[in-house]
């Protein structure tokens, strides 16, 4: 029974973000420091799980260290919402933290309204979403798609293992597979989430509605050419494997264009040259290619085209080159009636939105194994994210959480 | 008084390269470290005194290091011939330590001859020409170019003070402002050396006659865009400062063609990303950019021209640059005088030479500061050198040392 109309209380909202980030702050750049399984994560864990506890929610945590809160009939299928308490290193307050934040405080506010779902609501903070051991553990584990081979082996940048830092934080790894939920016993999955993009600040808009999000491709090209000295090598008996992989850098803009999506993207983020010295002509290129896009036939189109431009470059260079597929990650479609339900209770509340492709990986994508899943962007100032300077206006947080508590009260009322 | 004609004698000479080659043996890559003022560098250098004053040389060692021998009059300014014992770390077998037992095999040669000159011909191993303390300083010692203050500061790659070096090898550093030869007291300075570039095996030719040296103007580059997220920031909203990079170093073929210079070159040979992230946009650049040629004004110009490039660039991917001048060696130009006696002395002996642009620096440029100087190369090949790979055929080898030993005949005789 409804005494009054819920509504999300803002202070209260902040206090509870504030109070997340009172754990693994004072990184080196100012930021925050909470990797999965590092001290600062276990110790956020216990303090979220004991204030949902407080609220009164029935507290829960799974194999995989996902902490739940759920308000509301303990045997019937749940709608599940929430996002990662885990940051990169030196992260920032936003990623994940606010999407957690925000499905606790739209269940208090519920509460306080004296609003009993009918379909309960389970509040998730996931474990190790930012992949310190190379997947998105929590939500993972939740839909069912860890293997006992990957859960073996799977270890961070410095070659802990996972089952080694689970095991030193007293947590059994095999109970990871545990953590995988029935068929059918969550209806679906929201998440509220920072863009981590620039495109809802250049458009002015508080509200972005992810479609799905884009698959990543990613490739190791090596170009092969001969180092010699700078000075007694003449230009026309180069084998130059910088002005080969320079040539086909040069190329991508060309190449997306003829992808005919404006949301194709091709990044040459990581370069290494071998010997790397000022005095001689480079030998060897090894660098790193990441194709993007929402369709995996326009990934495979550019993966085509950029292997025929790196084979015509190192022709004309006189390289030997190879592309490895690191890996493959294919794009997600989020589910159409949670996009267009959320659709339109935005526009119920006056807030427009904008369509869009999420760039960024997210625990909803992985939850599509096992629900109907969607999201909520709000804007990232200049698009930073990862770093000390993520930042969100609060005005924007507002509204991003009246659009989530408006669709769980739809979701739930049923 | 002469009893025969002085020739050279192949199997003694390669004796003596291979003596030299006894000392520094066994470098990882099968190549020879003999760094100046390294153990290995003082053992050849005394065992390279001890040989020469078995052959009766009169034999002195400067401040620097740099080992003499001198055949004729004690009093009478000198012709000296020779180069550097030096290695490189796993260097090869020829860099340097030909030269040097070439200039000694013309003096056995023309003592096993009865050749006495009436100029005396003076035997020279300089020191650390290969700037393991970044200078050429046997030869800058010799020719007066060492500066106090550098001696003070000179330092090698790991941060080991010159000065520290030669203390360790029982060697006072202050001694190597008396290396100085007063003006006047050498008549020239000749030196066989391997070409270090691919040209002279292209062209099938056993002999090059360098009329001179590249200068060396290097600078470094830096481009400064933003580092962003690869999947969320789309192609349009970057700041990639490898972008920018890649589209100054395709201009590179046109800058030099513009330039007008057969030999002009640009190398782009040391390139390092910010944060050098696959899945991270590069937020900023830094590269080296090496511009030789014999013409300083061609030289300047390609700097002006590409810093225009650069800025171009750099303003159409929306990046701050900045280009440091790091240094500026001057091309140098080598006696006429002496090269035309070289491709005379060639044509005697029906050796078809190149004239030629040396693009690696030598001591022969260097020894320009005190006295007129000149270079006879023979073929590296592949253009390999500064490796174990470094080779040079034996048929070449002996042309280049039965034309070394014609001119200094002449130049003795006088």
């Amino acid at each position: 029974m409804m005494s009054s109309k819920p509504k999300i209380n803002s202070r209260r909202l902040r206090a509870l973000l504030d109070g997340v980030n009172g754990f693994g702050a004072g990184g080196t750049g100012g930021g925050f420091n909470r990797p999965g399984f590092s001290d600062a994560d276990m110790a956020v864990r216990d303090w979220f799980a004991g204030e949902m506890a407080k609220d009164g929610l029935a507290v829960t945590r799974d194999g995989a260290n996902s902490v739940f809160g759920r308000y509301g009939d303990a045997e019937v299928p749940s709608i599940m919402v929430g996002s990662h308490l885990d940051t990169v290193v030196d992260g920032g307050a936003f990623d994940g933290s606010l999407g957690v934040a925000v499905a606790l405080e739209c269940v208090r506010a519920m509460k306080q309204a004296g609003f009993e779902p009918s379909i309960p609501v389970e509040v998730v903070a996931t474990s190790e979403e930012e992949g310190r051991f190379g997947g998105m553990l929590g939500a993972q584990a939740i839909a069912g798609l860890v293997t006992p081979e990957w859960l073996a082996n799977a270890a961070d940048a410095d070659g802990v293992l996972l089952s080694d830092a689970m095991r030193a934080q007293g947590l059994d790894p095999q109970a990871v597979m545990n953590a995988a939920r029935p068929a059918g016993s969550v209806r679906g999955f929201l998440e509220l989430h920072i863009e981590q993009g620039p495109v809802l600040e250049r458009e002015g808009l508080a509200i972005g509605l992810p479609e799905g999000a884009t698959g990543i491709l990613n490739l190791q090209v090596t170009l092969k050419g001969t180092a010699n000295h700078s000075g007694t090598t003449p230009m026309d008996m180069r084998a130059d494997a910088f002005a080969g992989l320079a040539e086909i850098a040069t190329q991508i803009p060309a190449m997306i264009e003829k992808s005919r999506s404006d949301i194709a993207r091709i990044t040459i983020g990581k370069v290494e040259l071998f010997p790397n010295h000022p005095h001689t002509v480079p030998g060897e290129a090894v660098f790193s290619v990441i194709i993007r896009d929402a369709s995996e036939t326009v990934m495979r189109g550019l993966q085509t085209l950029f292997g025929y431009v790196t084979a015509v470059s190192a022709e004309a260079h006189g390289l030997a080159y190879e592309i490895e597929e690191k890996s493959f990650i294919p794009p997600v479609a989020f589910n159409a009636d949670l996009v267009n339900l959320l659709s339109e209770a935005a526009g119920q509340l006056s807030l427009p939105a904008k369509r869009m492709i999420s760039g960024a990986g997210h625990d909803a994508q992985t939850m599509m194994a096992l629900c109907p899943s969607a999201m909520i962007f709000i804007p990232s100032r200049n698009g930073i994210s990862h770093a000390p300077e993520e930042y969100s206006e609060w005005a924007d947080i507002e509204k991003g959480a009246e659009l989530m508590l408006a669709v769980l009260l739809r979701l739930c009322s049923n």
